[in-house]
């Protein structure tokens, strides 16, 4: 199926974890609805493993949740454990067998594996693994953990130590749930780059990428999982190892406030609706202008929107209707209907924008192509001017912790001046959200965000091979034409 | 697949039709994408006949456009005509067999037919016709107009006069759009119950139930179909057939304002997001109250939020999160997860409505269950007040011109004062749209409007049998029965 | 998909009917089972109707049974009676709309239609009741028979009565199995071109195209249904109606014995194993030669050439090893590839053939083009002399009554002489069934076959239209292209 | 979907492989026609991968070819290799995970490997794999195999001498097609259980578990590979690797001739289709009978059936219709209907068999209740006697290289002697083939068969648990149970 042109950026993964004393009952559903709340997260590929007594059984496939998982195959996984994970993959390596959890049997028995991330030494570890004669089915950097925990399972008395040894291994961002025949393990990288939570449903355990998930399955949100924290459910109880916790920096992308989290959750203490508000602020008070509405550009210029006319005065309307129907097998118009694209999706509501002047606010501009036909729409509509605002600084330099940018020759600000995208993209105005508002959008949160997309600035030492994330690819791709 | 409960009233059909006179090319992509822009109108099954130098071609199914149509299909149906239907059908009658457009085959060729309404005869004209030895495949009043057009056919010169004559024969709601193997025609009833409304893209011509499908193609409105005109195009051009008109008073269906049609949507004149919006404001004079914030219910209550908050002075704000990925094959919770199901589709946004006296706003109650959970989770959620207030009047009447509304006792509005509903749903106050403001909402809107829903004035007679839509159904299950 | 080139003449149809007394408890499952059994007859699409106390709910599709019926569609089909149907459709009406059984509703309730074979009227009579202003949902002759039904159930006081008295009107081929609310109807033309028979389980009655769809439901064969008979299963137990019995001479198609029956089924008294078995002999005795050994093209040439064996001395041998795992959707080989299609499905067995004289025994040739290839594998395998004999003698004429024969222009015996026929296709010698053996085959049977696709005499006059089959769908196109 | 009940034993798994010197051109689908014609040794899962230019892809999924792969699919699948496998997988580990062909990436590159056949000592390898840090994705022997070729491939300069190597570490049956980025191999263990042959189409490479699917590609055979030898086909022509030939006695499964391999291929220089007439032969020489008619049980029974009418004199004739449509989403009979199973399937005719003695001839009998319902069938269909003859000895012990073979309690012919399972299953009188004539069977066939179900004389030493098969389950399920 084609899509519409998509213009955004895509985070890689939502993990899920449940260890069920009694109030659950149904692991797998619980994890289904968990899923359909992070589905945000990623798009591509989801799937559930369940624990029943130690045997570990999986169901995963390339599609929606509600697309891979039937009643019938829900029922059929029972336990007591579960995880899940949902997975945005880059075109090429969209193949099935790179769905996780990723199952694997080693020395101890079998471990199931949800991750959330991107580790920048993947490639250099992998080589040294196959070099000792290891096998790999997937190019995912989970295949890369899974081996670093077994190899250190043997030395190690316990799954969580093995996790603890391995975390001193690898490096870069990752927030996983592991799941061994008896326990419930949550890990997050000593710089915390994804969130990571932990609720309760009376005495039954939930992890999520995020709070939204708690909430959908009707758990607590009891804390955040801190940066460098190992978590471990058993038989025992709780048990929490800080041992590579505050040895770094901390580094929550701030992308998640900006985008990629959904409004109603709660990350690291700051609430991400009122953090879109609070941009919205902020641009309100760097780029101020007169107008005649503010309008967000759905769904993710909303918040910012408001923010935007709280702090102008200029009332907030509803200018767009965002088609709710187009699925993941909507087919693109052809050549010749190709204009109007964007209209399908989003239709302008003329009589709210007609004869005003008009505040758009969006959350970024990746290509451009987007913004400008979303512009053309807005002035076809009647405004006579149109205004627009981001709620985040331009995108200037590639991420290696999980979130996947064009190449910086796609960006449309690496080689433009705000000038010349408002005169591409066809606004009277242009203003984007500074830097240095990115601390303050947060409120409560945890002092330190990465915000290397926008300065440059990485937190930890990037990969040497210049082409993040398709290292490997590339190397073994290198291998298969000069190998044998 | 089980659903999450729907708590909601259904409209039962979108029409679409393209006559190409060279701008369009592809046809039945073109009626997907009108039918996508349709799909709030009916959700259960859809289909598209196309018409290629005569020879008709209809593919139709259950489910959604995305699922129906794939690629291969669409341009399998090529042609210089097409008409398109997405339909909802009550339970029981969900079947494939009555998916539209309906296509049948006469003395004069073929004819396919997309229809949006009740008729109030159907039971009686099904019956006559039978009688003369005629046979049904379908439950449907289509088939009953498509045999009236049929019948009047053998008398009349041309189709588009067998239609003008079969409008004397058949009575109610019903918007129709109907191919020829040379004509596309398109007829609304003489009070207008239902909208239909006609653009351009050059000059090709394009029928629609609402303009916001007109938009999605590309189409330039021209004007709404009048109330009991005929539309004919042809190779000899366009031709208008206005015997009808004016013979009654306008009967537009005002919960097409209220809650049926797209916000985007300019339906007879008058914007639907303004509609709603100045339902709010109205809501905010008729039932001030001291608060802190307006909330809409997602999606339907915004647009009257906006207002409510416009009017009052209290600030809007984005209180619930709707989960935008659930689709038609979403598995439900089961019992033991089911407190928590409606959370799973709404989330509220807890930073807004924390320790905040919260006004609610939604476009009508149905049973109540749905706003009893609703209110729950804004109470959870840390509002200190909850103020509902709904943009239409209760309902009290059932429908008999094509919207399915639960049996009166169904109805918690019918047999509760707006104390007790208060109660039972658990807010602080309940307000009510009053009818007399109904038709003040469209401005711009040529007057008239059927309230019979609220108020019991039919402003045609509703059929003699007291359980409306299931006549037919009825009468031939006692014939079953009893019969051979 | 594609398809393997076909080369065999087909059958129309299979119909399928059981009325419960007690002793079957699940009549969708038996009436799968028996359309199992008679898949061979059509594999175009399928379908069940099951009648629950009045109530008559109808699944169909294209497809083979076991693809269309899944175990939870079977289980929801739940009545006392039931009708089945599977059907072979030329290529251009392929489309779902006219699956069967029909089910239709008209004055005095519902009726569900299964049809095998061919009206030599449809055409006049499908003009006639358009004129009177009826409409046509489908292409198919069974429509025509249901208008007859229900015109006449007007004047009758039973539905049995409207059948006997439809079959005045109607002239040609079918067998018919009717399903009315309280009634199961079997019914066969005055000339029994297509066979129907009737079997018991217990005080159960089942009615079936062939005896061996009442093996595999566990039934007991009871009788054939005569030719022009009538029989009726109701609450008042079995009534047989044989007014339009011995009105006219008997011409059961001679190819149900060749090629269209089970060689296990049973026909009007004949064993269709047998028939071949016998055409086998014949052959040897008209067509003898000096060989090795006999083979028979797997499936339907394996029972002649034993009979060739039999009567020659010459030793039977299985030479070929045919594919049985190649389906619906199996992927024809491609320009490339297309050299070896036959091979993929029908492979020589060497060791049987190297160095041996070949008496190669097949039902009939269509076009030759397989026949060519046949040969030509066998000449690879190493058989030094390949000696064809043909089971019915050549194919000169046209079908009206239900097979679908090509028209004589691609009948290669229609412009070629036997020695032509034998050089194309490459054997040493090449014989025929000669037609005066026709009426030998069938030990037992009642007297009287159809033979006119090998000698022109019709037992009833065709249509008056050329073009078998085609007639209304001509005249539609007709209509639709000058049409209005 | 359930299933007839199934009494037969099963093949593990058929293997296939290409390499494309040009005339070929479609690799993926010259694959696919070769599955199709090994589809016999597998039917749950099945796989193709294809190498481009160094660049592996692979589909592979539950199901029969004709359903995993669609037109799309195999055009997306272009290479210059493929290798192609067919999987039949015991209850419980029938999940997607297993199917083949497996691919892996090691620190040379990619490699795929398909593999027939059984190791005796997996479950001591994986555990040492396991202790050395290895993870496993899958319970298959071929992981096990990938992981031995991969830890060599790190001593060895080439994959073609890392295969050699391998297999002195791996012990049992073992038919292997391994593909890398530049070459294609095949290996087959040094007693040779399983068949695996070579075959050309020009100056192009096939290889193929049997000639069948040689021929169904318009392969010339060229040879069958030796017991113990490695065939490389690569840039540089093909090389072949002898060192681990005749190091053991050979040991060809007798039962792919007696059943398994299809009557068409010639397996190590034999014809299957003799070698069954010859069993028929030998059977009628040790169990003469005074009879009318020899009967086989299709598909598998028909050859010696023949065999055993030439020696005896008593006519062949075909007594079963075996159902060509019944596929793997067949419905099963529920329990009432369930008396009827088996003649669904297989239905006596009974012109054949009606007042006869007859001689009814199968390959084996596993517990005999199929045995018993086909008798049943024979005597209802008229039959005065009946007497079975079995084209194989008993069978008493479990096989380890690659059958599945119930456990023994469940072999009829472990607890009862001859005359006990003729009265068990109804039969006049029974027979069964000696083992002494195993070796006489296939003519020309290089000496040598693995008898050892019928004898307990395993030619290597069986693995130590006495669980065949279900070792490393076991293994792990313990792990996982007793683990952490």
């Amino acid at each position: 199926m084609e899509k519409l042109p998509c213009d955004k950026l895509h985070e890689e993964c939502g993990v899920f974890g449940v260890y069920d004393r009694g109030e659950v009952g149904d692991v797998a559903r619980l994890s289904y609805y968990g899923l359909y709340a992070l589905q945000h997260r990623g798009q591509e590929s989801c799937g559930i493993a369940v624990n029943d007594d130690g045997v570990i059984n999986l169901h995963k496939d390339t599609g929606l949740v509600n697309e891979v998982f039937t009643k019938e195959k829900l029922d059929s996984l029972t336990g007591q454990m579960a995880v899940g994970h949902c997975r945005y993959a880059t075109t090429g390596s969209k193949r099935r067998s790179n769905a996780q959890p990723l199952l694997v049997r080693h020395i101890k028995g079998h471990m199931a594996l949800a991750h959330n991330g991107n580790l920048t030494n993947a490639a250099e570890l992998r080589e040294q693994y196959e070099m000792e004669g290891a096998i790999f089915h997937t190019t995912t950097d989970t295949e890369v953990i899974a081996y670093t925990i077994t190899k250190e399972r043997i030395r190690q008395p316990s799954i969580e130590r093995a996790v603890l040894a391995a975390m001193e291994k690898i490096a870069g961002a990752y927030s996983l749930v592991i799941m061994s025949p008896r326990k419930l393990i949550a890990a997050r990288d000593p710089m915390g780059f994804r969130p990571l939570c932990m609720g309760r449903i009376g005495e039954s355990v939930v992890f999520a990428s995020e709070s939204c998930a708690l909430d959908a399955v009707g758990a607590t949100f009891e804390r955040d999982i801190e940066p460098g924290e190992v978590v471990v459910v058993s038989e025992d109880g709780i048990q929490c190892y800080t041992e590579h916790c505050n040895k770094a920096p901390r580094s929550l992308c701030v992308f998640e406030f900006i985008y990629f989290a959904r409004p109603d959750s709660v990350v690291d203490g700051a609430s991400v609706h009122m953090a879109r508000q609070k941009a919205g602020q902020f641009l309100a008070r760097q780029h101020p202008v007169d107008a005649d509405v503010v309008i967000g550009v759905p769904d993710s210029g909303l918040d910012a929107a408001l923010g935007y006319s709280m702090e102008s005065g200029i009332p907030f309307n509803l200018g767009f209707l965002k088609n709710k129907y187009i699925g993941r097998t909507f087919i693109a118009p052809n050549q010749a209907q190709r204009e109007n694209d964007v209209r399908v999706k989003l239709n302008p509501i003329s009589s709210v924008v007609k004869g005003k002047r008009v505040v758009l606010i969006d959350d970024s501009i990746v290509r451009g192509t987007t913004s400008k036909k979303i512009v053309k729409l807005m002035r076809k509509a009647g405004a006579t001017e149109v205004h627009m605002r981001l709620s985040s600084p331009p995108f200037l330099y590639p991420c290696y912790f999980g979130v996947d940018i064009d190449s910086s020759e796609n960006l449309i600000a690496y080689n433009h001046t705000v000038e010349q995208i408002a005169q591409i993209i066809g606004v009277d105005s242009l203003g984007y959200l500074s830097v240095d508002c990115l601390d303050q959008l947060a409120d409560g949160c945890k002092e330190g965000f990465c915000k290397a997309c926008f300065t440059g600035n990485y937190p930890v030492k990037p990969p040497k091979k210049t082409e993040k994330n398709k290292f490997e690819c590339k190397l073994s791709e290198r291998r298969e034409k000069n190998g044998e």
